[in-house]
């Protein structure tokens, strides 16, 4: 594309660095700020600034917090003997927004993936372990993880290594999501689903925080 | 939506004020600038904010432009006594892709709209007359403004105060798209396009800037 100014070429430039944004959607945007006024420009600028130079991350769950210890983690109402392991803190808010679970969050900050050359001395898995070691009273490591090969390697890799300790792991159901077709689910999905079948009563309820089904 | 963090919070809402962006993919470039490096987020706003605050408006045409007379105005390459009015410097970027326009170029900032409360004063209207005025050798005005009311507007007041000026003024054509099918176009368009159809040899004659055609 021809820019005819430097400067529009560098914000383009680094607006279709952003994921899902190409070289069209930055122009856009670029124009866009061009006709703000540039105290609301600035507000934009800082707003980001502030982020990467001021967010921190919660010393207990790793999840990101504007405090050392995050807002879930201090929350008295929530009960700490259940931490709930994720991969990112994106997971975290997806589950907050369901506000089915009352419980504490780890977050490891990546999956294992040799391919990738991630190993376990690259996630919070060590932490995990300190903090489930030290808390002493976790009855719960729940796993919500992702449904794929890394995803079940590194639930089986935590299992090993909380195996001496009292306590139930358990991960979340996998299954046909709501909406989803049973003719266009994946052979994996409907033989887990049929297998793990639940009884209707159980089905219907999805009360607040309730403990999962027994079938494990 | 809820998050952990203010500084997140912030971002998110900044975010999703630009065009074509909701809170879901707001959140989506902030969680990927947070696994950015700290110099490369830097990189982004100090672009933006270079953009906001260094940007001019070339004297003569209105295009943006790093210098007082933009690249295209002092291209002695170009046409001077060629002007093609539009309305926005996107629309100058856009001309330009096509590589099939060697004029100069004037760009209104709008276009008159009474309903919402834009009238000549607002526009680069007044500028484009002194500019042809004193010049004085222009040999064309080439209009291209959107196909709308408006538009239509703006090229009839535009013409109206350039009536006393012994220069041509042209409008881009108006027609049936490439790729565009028959059936689907609107009455207006598919009217137009017949009444201003053109003989076969001119059609496939597509060459780098030529004149426009001769009916009028």
């Amino acid at each position: 594309m021809i820019f005819s100014s430097r400067l529009i070429e560098d914000a383009v430039a680094e607006f279709s660095k952003l994921p899902g944004i190409g070289k069209k959607s930055a122009l856009r945007m670029v124009l866009h700020l061009l006709r703000q006024e540039t105290a609301d420009v600035d507000a934009f600028t800082e707003a980001i600034s502030r982020l990467i130079h001021q967010i921190t991350y919660c010393r207990q769950c790793h999840n990101v917090s504007d405090t050392e210890i995050c807002s879930i983690c201090v929350n008295t109402q929530r009960n700490p003997r259940q931490i709930c392991v994720v991969e990112t803190i994106r997971d975290v808010m997806a589950i907050e927004q369901t506000q089915q679970y009352n419980g504490h969050y780890h977050v490891l900050g990546g999956i294992l993936s040799p391919l990738d050359g991630v190993g376990p001395e690259h996630l919070n898995i060590g932490s995990l372990l300190e903090r489930v070691t030290k808390q002493g009273d976790t009855e719960e490591i729940i796993m919500a993880l992702s449904p794929t090969l890394e995803g079940d390697t590194t639930v089986y890799y935590i299992s090993r290594q909380l195996k001496h300790l009292p306590l139930k792991i358990t991960t979340i159901a996998r299954g046909i999501a709501f909406g989803g077709e049973l003719e266009y689910a994946d052979e994996m999905t409907l033989a887990r689903s049929i297998s793990k079948r639940l009884p209707v009563d159980n089905y219907v309820n999805v009360g607040p925080a309730s403990g999962p089904s027994s079938d494990s």
